[in-house]
């Protein structure tokens, strides 16, 4: 689905049959003006989906963005100004929200953990641990916390795990019947010791991915082939451990909790005169 | 959206143009057999939705269920048992799994949540601040957990909060065109103060909501009227203080954290032979 | 869906393949005027709907609306006025015509029984016997006629028929196991005698649907709870007995009949130069 | 769309976030048995699409007819058996019964109408004014009741009308301008009188649609060209005048008041032990 | 699908999860200019949607047309001319193209063949062998290219064939089946000889198919019966032999060719400063 | 699209309002006998895509498979077998055939060039001009030639165009500013000349695009740089040409022709006794 139709299906979920109560209420189309304000410290994301959302309910509004994302936020920072018909910004509310909330919590969680590795060269991947149907919007708030996407979905990078592995009875076969097929995608191995390692840098592949290995098991691996492919760290990555491996100079460190985890970021509507 | 369009568009998601890794394995179709396990402590939701995954992917695959929904899950415990093509397995792991982790992480915070209050007559409430698009299925989780589902979208219960009553002029007012029009509907009012909640009652809504109010004030307003209307508390509820407001007998604690920033629940899939 | 999907929908219903007779005309682009009038007597509804269908057609049409939905309009009436190309006018005609005048038929049959009970407190609902796809629709056509929205559908009110209740054992068990679960809708319970609706208010519901009851059987049971529930007349009104019900002083009067049947209103589209 | 989606999007308006009716009882999973059964005169129609509706609902229902379309109901009559769960049975009844009972009032009135002439060879036909979206089960239906479809929408036959000519400057430039494109579809013209009629069979048209002429009129036409073309009344039939314009020898008449004014027909839904 | 249906999955399909590659390169938003431009002979089609593929990806790219669908073009002709964001062009250039060139091939295909039978009164007709989900592109440019469209589908005209006929013994038993119920479409039979000619005239019908007869036995075919119906050959129709089909006075030919089997045409975007 | 979505509309693109000729027939519901049978030499791909056509149409259908996609095919050799309703059998034909014979096509014309090559170790690519909607089915029917995917989409893949590097102003530039977020995606660089090839290798592509160069060019190119990394020709290729590209020992040669301009193969059904 392309974004307008998350947005466009989010809001029929909420409005339903009707928004009985602003339907109800006959209000006078008196023009309003809300802003949207943070009430937390974080990184805004969502700006811009949260602007399609009131859009959506009636073209009419103006939205005036203060912010955009990837803005550092503090409590009583003004995001947003819309104004116009209250029962449309009323009904959009929960909505724009509902998005912009969790993309910033998530763009704030990403952008905590980023800091701790500054000073390494390590980059910080997403995963497809991702809530269903928000996946492009949530790895869209992990890039705008200073993030990267690992592959999008099934489709874009070739991934063996340990049950391929076993289906076809070993890494160098699996390698080998990949690529009897694919020339296009990077192929990378999910490996658990330095056995598995060798079999699969032998094999040619293009990523390793450390799974679930101490960080120092992780340093001698990156020091026997960091110059010849890439290292993923992967597995029970916490804000305590993450600046260990990172330091060990794999090249990326994934981490599912960016996406499954998150804590939405407290952002408000208000009404102002 | 239905559950099965739910599910159809996250597969959609995440299978994109294809999942190469599958697709270029020529993997044999030898049935292959794999569990669902749960790594950690909680409650269990979202089986039946899983199962629709798994069935979505292949009509073949034969799935057993060891637990429902509802059921305290152990680390360990056995879940589900997929029996078929391992490719087909694979390919509906992750999206599976993105289900039930979450609506587990939901029911799991809201079954704590629960506990806390167990000894009251007080029943707890989610809210709109679901994920747009899963509202259905989180509010699901929220009752497996032993939650309430408050309205479940703008169009099923009339609730009028700040910005309505004030673009109306008193919530005399806003109450009295509510009720012109509406016959099928509660009302619930959002009050802040005792005059407010004065004026609430003496507009005879069905429900008020003390927002953001002490255990102290909402104790004083219970106490004069609870016998005639429902009363609800809501805003800034923690496990810390929700006994003391359970306590003052109020009706309802309703509380948006259930839904917008849970922990998803560590549940695996993992081939067995 | 949404009223513009209903209307795509209808437009793609009726273009099918493309409109064969404007496109082998080759028709000048010249602009030109039509209008559509009233040809009988009636309420108007659907004049908003009509615009869509036509900018939906040809978003260049130049449309000026005389009459707003709820006006009484007499033969001869100009409705509204419709400026641009004849091919697009003639698109879009018959599946505007096709809204507006059953949605005008609605509102006229609505007015004329709400017009019998106008000096009664007595409202006039609907039901949700509506035509599939257009309930939105039509049960705005019944507001617009002065009449009263029931239920939506299954999702926004309990309504416990005969059915339900025998499932359960008893009116009392009935209305226990819903009370155990919902705390967000009004329940409704269908009674046929005094005894059962003793029992229906003795549960505690909100509102007793009075099943084809006679007026004084409807009378004596008013008489008795009116004042502590919302009670309602089913079944069987007619324009000749529609009065009697509503002097019985019960709330309110459903009638089926105000969508199954209705009979759609004479309007007509006009080019003039 | 397809039947199937007509439904299934039906059925999504009823059920909406869900029925809280039978999800809130917690029936027990007893099998329950419901008859579906007339309660007055008339022509069966949608039996197949109710059994879908059913279907669709629960696909363990089980279903068996009694009636098939087309067949005479009386009082009492039963049509169709379902056997299941009585929740199942419950959310499906509203929208199976909602098509069913307009689709057999339609049948109905097109058989009574169709009695009317049955000594004539004219044949009644259909016209676009149905209700958007239930086009194809309204002219199903006609049929089912033993009149005969006019064209399904603006792409399978051409129809020149009144403002199509006056755009053209006359009837036969109108005619050549769809003769120079089309090969595919029958042209039939509108005509009031009998100048225009004669311009149209000179024209070389495939029918000519006789427009609120009196059957005086109509009488003379269809003398003067039966033989070369066919020939169609329009406007204002009813059930007074139907038989004097089919006498007169014409063709066709066309009826929108088949579709856009029926009365639904009474059929309900009863359990039974 | 509506037109507009049809390009949006387009570019979902191309587009997937993001362009990844504009994406990453942060382009400056400088305004650029590129251009359209044949790179061959042939007759221009689809030029119009082209334009709607741009405007769908960006709705502020500024396009002007320099030809129009119909038009010669020869290499290096400029076509259309696009200013705005380098990365929407970008974005929208292989979808507007993959359009354009099938569209114009077929345009020029069609075009190629109407020019060897110009000097005939015979019309060339496209089939339904057209590629799944583009048939009314398809047909749109055998228009453009001067051909004539036979039936859409199988819902506006009969076709009865072979194994239809076979199903009901004879054409006069087929022919007298769809008269009983049709009264809108046309009637064509395919034949393959004169007995089965003479049949399908004597049963009445609109027009015949000749299939794969030759081009002398067509001619007597024709001289017998051109005047009485409609007459259309089928079947095995190339460059060398159409002109010999057309001069036998047959009204129709019919190819499938033009639209299973035509050849792109080339046509470039190129950046221009 | 998923694969069934696209069936799904194309059958109802086809079906329309509804198969007039074989509803009006009456068919008795015999049994019948169909055979899909090839006339012409070439590969068979989409034969599960017609399978599931048919289906789709009426799921009683038994449908026995002679062929499997990617079978050498002479004339009269029966590929599908499919037994029901004659009526279905005709409903579905069409669009069964309209995708096999495209498949068929594309998977011949793939066939006949891997042949050309078949001795050298360079792999034949196809492109992203692929029939709009259709492009999952045209890309398997390459592999199913022979042939190798190339991207999908613009998703998963980065390819830089000398549109992409002029806007940044440098390979080297443009490639920076990829290697800045991409992690997950190969990148390939047009280049144009030795000196581009030069400036891409210097900037740490996967990948280089040889456009339009001619095979002597493209030789020392190969001799430089084939150990380093991937090469791939694109531009003009031709069954004349391929094999003189192929033995420049580049490792991919990329066809557009594959899929924009096919013959589809001529493919039949047939009923019999």
């Amino acid at each position: 689905m392309f974004i307008d139709e998350i947005i466009r299906k989010s809001l029929e979920e909420d409005l339903g049959s009707g928004d009985i109560t602003t339907k109800y209420l006959d209000l006078e189309p008196i023009s309003n003006t809300a802003f949207i304000v943070a009430k937390a410290e974080g990184v805004l994301a969502g700006v811009e989906v949260a602007r399609q959302v009131f859009r959506m309910v009636d073209s009419d509004l103006k939205i005036t963005l203060y912010r955009k994302d990837g803005d550092k936020l503090h409590p009583k920072d003004e995001i947003m100004r819309i104004e116009g018909r209250p029962g449309s910004i009323l009904q959009a509310e929960r909505t724009a929200l509902n998005f912009m909330q969790r993309l910033s919590g998530i763009a704030t969680k990403t952008a905590s953990l980023v800091a701790l590795i500054a000073k390494t060269d390590c980059k910080l991947l997403d995963t497809r641990k991702t809530t269903p149907l928000l996946r492009s919007l949530e790895k869209y708030a992990v890039r705008i916390g200073g993030g990267y996407n690992h592959r999008f979905g099934l489709f874009d990078m070739v991934l063996l795990k340990e049950n391929h592995i076993r289906a076809c009875g070993s890494i160098s076969e699996a390698v080998k019947r990949i690529r009897k097929h694919n020339t296009t995608y990077k192929i990378e191995v999910e490996v658990t010791n330095m056995a598995e390692l060798d079999e699969a840098v032998t094999a040619g592949v293009d990523r390793v991915m450390l799974d679930n290995m101490t960080s120092t098991e992780v340093k001698a691996a990156v020091k026997k082939y960091r110059k010849y492919l890439e290292m993923e760290v992967s597995g029970g990555i916490t804000e305590e451990n993450i600046l260990a491996y990172a330091k060990t100079g794999v090249h990326f460190i994934s981490s599912g909790a960016l996406t499954h985890s998150y804590k939405s970021m407290d952002i408000s509507l208000l009404f102002k005169e």
